[in-house]
């Protein structure tokens, strides 16, 4: 399935800011960047590194005036999501491989080191692994009110699970800390989806469970596919698209569209 | 300055039980490891390897019964420790290098993102770097009560400022927290303090300013060497000297010593 | 200056090949890529991973028949080139950055460790630093011909050195050999250049002198702007293009381009 | 299995001379470091790094007058080499790890881009994979002479190959050649060997098939146990155990020991 994503911001800068941006998908084993545009107006000097999570970063200073980032891509994924039917099994520890590990690990969004009763009891009777994150899901589903437009300052999971109501990002925390507080590798994805209601940039999660990450969204009644990649992390903090370090400042205009293609209808025939 | 170092930690195991342990000093640009010793008891195959942060970490399963790691080292340090008598100018965030970045995010145990307003009253009138993390040290000093014995669980900032009192970990977690509300990168230092009064392991922070990392402990008066490092992190959550991902599992005995050595005293001669 | 690259191969597959290709210029301090293309015909699964030198390589298989990659990308690159004018100080070992040092090493079409002799007389008299590497250019530039055409097998820089003659990559290696031999970093540069007279993909290579990283190009009357960067190593054993690991297999069609555009003249206005 | 391994080196520094020592064995999942001891006299500051290749390297400025380095460790390695008496299939390119990828590139000493033919004939009739690799090693105890004493100035593996004898480094870079040259990915080790007749240090080589390194030795009539890894490289390049970068300055003593101790017997018992 090919399709094309953009996501437009524009920035009312009073004096000039420092920027990282996190908006360039990139190429991997689940999806191939055939075409990318990432464009500046006006146009500043960027200098792109790779973070600790392999996500591209792109560190620049927005004069003052109006600030516009345009950025665009055409992407193949795959047809159909991979889900374990059957379950897939839980990992013994000893047996995750060293760059997994970090992934257990409690972070700022995500205090997995409160939720390992309340983790116990939601999944209580399912075979360890896939099927415990089936149950998490559910679980979120059922319990936490789904608010798209609600979002404003970023909240902890213990302070979602209080609230029972969020937006992607929240779900995405409680469910990650929930896996993490049972020794189920966790974490953060944030990038488009194609067929969200609202559409806006979303957030989901991944769960190590039988060798591989699965990708689980409980904000959505069903997996499916549609998901394009622009950044892991262990949780909001390490994947925020824009981030100023500074008071925090919004975009004036933000504008994300996800599109299906056809092969024979890309930009770059 | 040479000091000697040791750990020893006894576990009682009842089902095996996968560890990871950071306990192997590194010799870098402020410590030279000479000698070192690391020792288990039962002999099992143990695997190391590196985490994000460059610390070593040594994977292993304990088998049932009494387990005990026992680890030592000579190391030498500098005299003096390097401090910023007539302060260090704060970095800008597009001068900072692209590894420190994420030393600026909010973490498990550090929420920088609530500290902003507090960190910019306690630092008010001091001169932007050094400066500020010195009113933010004596700002802990005087008010947080120093209580080296009570340890239960892991708090993060926000609840070490409620409680006003606490160990040496939860001291740091509020100094990075403010630090990095204050766009100063921050981070988490584990290991050994000659001249602890309750002598154990220590925790301490630094903070990046002036194009380079300075250490800071608001435990002590005044910062005076003896300090070896174990390892760096964003905060407790990434250099737990042993974690074993399951119920919590606390040493039977925990025993250490830092001792001041003569270079003709050495175990090494 | 913007440039417009491109550069698409045909090859003619007998038997399913495995291919590693470098040919996706990465954003960087040097340049920056606000559009690019990336397309295959047939359209295949490709793995991009980051090698030990940050380039991105694209793993694939090429399935039997004629099998074609197109790639293009719009490229904002400084107007001139950095140059010193002055000359630039060599840096003693002891001061140079770990990640620099494996750049002084003997590499497999680079024998730097047989070269001392010949780069301390063809450099006598030059002020240590940027002004030996002058004079190694300017010695390749009067000693060896260029022959932009004569590209059959690789050769090292011995046999280049024994043969007098060469293509760019020729060049770079004996270049980036004598530099080593003087205890001078040197690398490998593979991209494009604007003003190019048989237009191809082209080499240079880079020293590290003054604390920074310099451009060489030993081919060109002078060193002008005009670069695009594909990839960097110690050799071109590094930095092939398309790799196919089997019995060599060449394109039954290349082509090369690199137009200088305008802003206002750009595919994703 | 426990061995005692140790080096001590001695030069004659008429200069203030930078080094990178590679002389501590790291702690992996083939051997565990238990004890340890690196000591300089007269004592200087060192500064440790990893490099490309995961090894330990110690950066120092040798001071004039005779500098000694005394190493030694206790470590445990397994009591039977890892072989595949059955053999075990070669990998194909695509199912390759990303990171062992650059191990089938030609280096300095392994121009393996010159000995596909050789290899080929050599290797004629076994079954792809292990049995490959065993035959390259029958091939070389047949056919090169094994001169331990006789070790002056580096050889590539064509020089070698010419020669028909050589020391455990020759031998090592004619069988990767060989190796790479049939796609089969081949990597050097440097370290200590226990049984060596005439006791130095010890170069041998791993060859990737079957999904995992093994390692092979031609020097010795069969491969058994007593191996204590200090580095991997692509050559001896990458893994110089004493590197100046200057004129080559020799030890003036070198001693190496490898014993087999019994874990009652250790240092730090």
């Amino acid at each position: 399935m090919w399709l094309r994503i953009s996501c437009d911001l524009t920035f009312d800068i009073t004096v000039p800011t420092p920027f990282v941006l996190m908006l360039r998908p990139r190429s991997g084993t689940q999806q191939w960047v055939a075409y990318e545009k990432y464009k500046l107006v006006p146009s500043v000097p960027v200098f792109e590194f790779t973070d600790n999570y392999g996500n591209l970063c792109q560190r620049l200073i927005a004069p003052c005036g109006e600030f516009a980032v345009y950025t665009a891509a055409e992407v193949m994924i795959a047809d159909y999501m991979d889900q374990a039917q059957g379950g897939a099994p839980f990992v013994e520890i000893q047996n995750l491989p060293d760059a997994v590990l970090s992934y257990l690990l409690p972070s700022r969004y995500c205090e997995s080191d409160r939720f390992c009763q309340m983790a116990t009891e939601i999944t209580a009777g399912q075979q360890l692994g896939y099927d415990q994150v089936l149950a998490i899901t559910d679980w979120l589903r059922a319990s936490i009110r789904y608010e798209p437009n609600n979002s404003d300052i970023q909240l902890s999971a213990i302070e979602v699970n209080l609230r029972q109501r969020g937006v992607c990002r929240d779900f995405s925390h409680l469910g990650i800390a929930m896996c993490r507080s049972l020794s189920i590798p966790a974490r953060m994805v944030v990038g488009y989806f194609y067929g969200l209601e609202l559409m806006d940039l979303h957030a989901w999660f991944e769960a190590y469970v039988g060798g591989r990450w699965y990708s689980f969204d409980a904000t959505q009644a069903e997996i499916k596919s549609g998901y394009v990649v622009i950044g892991y992390g262990r949780d909001a903090a390490d994947v925020a698209v824009y981030n100023q370090f500074g008071s925090p400042l919004y975009p004036t205009s933000q504008c994300v569209r996800v599109q299906r293609i056809k092969e024979n209808n890309m930009f770059f025939k």
